[in-house]
């Protein structure tokens, strides 16, 4: 096909055109979209954040190319609302309007919760970053949500060995559930941030100061042991058929991280 | 166990103490080491480049922690020498010294290639990123190389429907390969510059933009079928077990990419 | 003064104590606080986005740190209004509550704009990278603006010599000014996104497409001629004491930027 | 000037021609260059490490454009000696290679010094994000030198309200200084390194996280004393017209950092 051709009638869909190079395409889209969202909250009912977004769909061997402008289409439309269910509802339709076998969507976002701190009762709002991932193709669907939890750690080894003090650092622990049923991202971060050696505040007096320093110290943990918390307290929790946990130490005595990973799946022999 | 008392006698191992949990963890380790690095060059025999280095080995879940300061001590010994044989070499080391199942390094590095301008013949550097990635469990050990290749690409559409010009942007391939035999890094880069609507280079003089200029309107090219070609001319290779090509294109009329993969797994069937 | 004794009775104020080495500070505070804001919004009246701050007094030679919490106590309770003048009166707040000469903030967040497709219609969102820099020590204030554009750029050069084509690229520029009267983010993004080849957008049909390209290759640009264009029409706007104009072209045909920059002062000597 | 006239002669030089508008551009050229470059080391006499580059000169307003190919070619005939001497004959060479009355380059790079740990006395490599940035406009030379470095800090309050323990963290010094006689990058990474709680280390034994962990502990420091620390010390060293020092924790207790800058300038009335 000849581009001067086309300019004579109408417009040539070039994407709607075969290939022939017997080449299936896993995913194919838009990739690093900003936009502003709005999802659940459970102390607001709704939040207001912003948010990159990458949306895909899978393409056959036989077709040139995909409408990348439906992919934008479709999102504005569902961005006012995406709770859960409705991100679903967002996959299905655009798995329709692209005419795909599976619509697959990343949603990164900053999250927030207000926070008091632990002596002086001082409010102030802690920023998570969170992911959903979904996929959808007819009757199976997948939703994935991770959240970004900062945290205190105490190193067990410094502690043990030192006559006073003990290197401790701001680590991140990212953990990653498989949906069952609902679940706030409240209780997600909540779980995280009691299984480290003290959660991290945006505000904190000098009382509150004095009580995270000791409460750091009292309950001292490698990354191994904040991975391994985390772990049995969402085991515990029951509702999650897959899951993995990282914990990453911003080292204070070194210049690189410290890093662990633990996975789960209720499908796969667990040890024990 | 006390601090006190550890510091009494000679210094307590908390690491090497028993856990309870029963959590065993896939992988723990360090990330983010920044390192200069010696690999493999063809046209140089060596060449020096700046790394970030993670080094990871399982943890059986009744230990309590894993000893960081041996994953340096181990990368050190070798980085002077980070051919692909003495990567897997220094995994073996790794798996050893920490007295793990399984050891694992992923190592990003710049990789450098002098290229000559197509008409002008000047030469410059171009960089690309790359990274190994390998695992060694004993008689399983896996080695899988990306790189990241920036390239030209003209819009199909755009020069389809429209009088005159058409939009063009950079975009950035990235091939991530399992190895099979030994190949050169340059090979790869090859087969991707020449996949594309035309490659980009760090010096062009009026001659030479004249001709990519032209080149690149001669060969328009979606993310589609960036990934079609470089999967074709991977296959035709036939050395790789298993290979991914992500296209990432860096739109030039919208601010967000174009994006696409394709997969091959030669264990798996392949649709034709 | 011993640490142990400061247990004992009521809490010391280490930060209040003396210090010797009369050095003063310049800037001390809090930076990379993520937190939740609204901002103005000619369309909207209001519009709620996410940021990252930065808040700084300076600190006289005689005193041996500042209160830290004080900033984020100041800054949350503007955040819901955080308008140009109630971005001054945080200012002056927080110098107060600070005990300083000086207090200053630089917030980044993303401002988002309803952008219309310019045959189809359609409507999307855009996303700008804005940041507000501000400072207040009693009698003089200094509030800063910056918006940072993405354009496309077609290159004059390539035009000229190829028989075919031109290379084109995403660019990006940043513009910031100095403020006199008030004046909406919208007219300034305005002012940009017509002083390149063609503006970019997030949702484009067919029928848009070739209206860009075609009216981006109609007005071919250096980044020299953005940053003078936007120059001259800064100055034509006549309200902004001082500016500066900066344009990054994503090059097509390199793996690296072309970037010009352009300062006006208006207390300065003007060439011409 | 049509392009189409352009085709049929000698290739038209649109850089060359004249801009009407009147606005002198500040400085226009290459930015984000990736390149593999060699420097002095006072161990080893040079080291291979890899920058991104910046090289811009000024623009007269009667000038369309510059001509970016020109940078590259310089900066390339260079990059196997940019000691401090050679980064200005190079500076030298741009301004008259490009007709213009001042150059720019600013080279961002990884510095590598090998550390020797202070009891096991092993050792490792430790990088550090260095800078020059330089200026050459005939008579007047100008030469900057940038070090991060990465330290140790205790809370001195934190310590001193706590009846244990102490919240410490990673924290980043940038120093920068305007260079008088030569001096070497070693010098004033260890003037840093001495300033802080502790320095940090690439390979750390036990016996060595008992002592870098004691030693910090005994030595608390805001980032208000970090900077101090290095400002006195660069001060006695009596070589830096001006320079400034900046220092950021990353507040352990915190999802952000604490942040100081003191500046110095021998020609300004110093306090005292």
């Amino acid at each position: 096909m000849s581009a001067r051709g086309a300019k004579a009638g109408p417009m040539v869909d070039v994407q709607s055109m075969k290939d022939e190079r017997r080449v299936p395409i896993k995913k194919v889209g838009v990739k690093g979209v900003r936009y502003p969202i709005t999802v659940l909250d459970r102390a607001n009912t709704i939040q207001h954040t912003t948010a990159t977004v990458n949306l895909y769909v899978d393409l056959p061997h036989d077709f040139k190319g995909t409408h990348m402008s439906r992919f934008i289409e479709v999102f504005n439309d569902h961005r006012r609302d995406l709770s859960m269910p409705r991100f679903l509802a967002m996959l299905d339709e655009l798995r329709s309007s692209l005419d795909a076998e599976t619509a697959y969507c990343d949603l990164h976002f900053s999250y927030f919760i207000e926070k008091t701190a632990p002596v002086s009762g001082q409010k102030s709002m802690m920023s998570y970053e969170c992911s959903y991932e979904g996929s959808s193709s007819g009757s199976e669907r997948e939703f994935w949500v991770t959240v970004q939890v900062p945290v205190q750690t105490v190193c067990p080894c410094s502690k043990a060995i030192s006559d006073y003090g003990a290197h401790n650092q701001r680590g991140l622990v990212r953990a990653r559930v498989k949906l069952g049923p609902f679940f706030w991202i409240e209780d997600l971060v909540s779980i995280v941030e009691s299984s480290a050696s003290c959660d991290v505040y945006t505000l904190l007096k000098r009382d509150d100061e004095k009580f995270v320093t000791e409460r750091a110290f009292d309950r001292p943990m490698f990354v191994e042991d904040v991975v391994r918390e985390v772990y049995t307290r969402l085991l515990a929790e029951g509702s999650f058929p897959k899951f993995s946990v990282e914990a990453e130490n911003f080292e204070s005595i070194h210049n690189h991280s410290a890093y662990a990973l633990v996975e789960y799946d209720s499908a796969a022999n667990q040890p024990g």
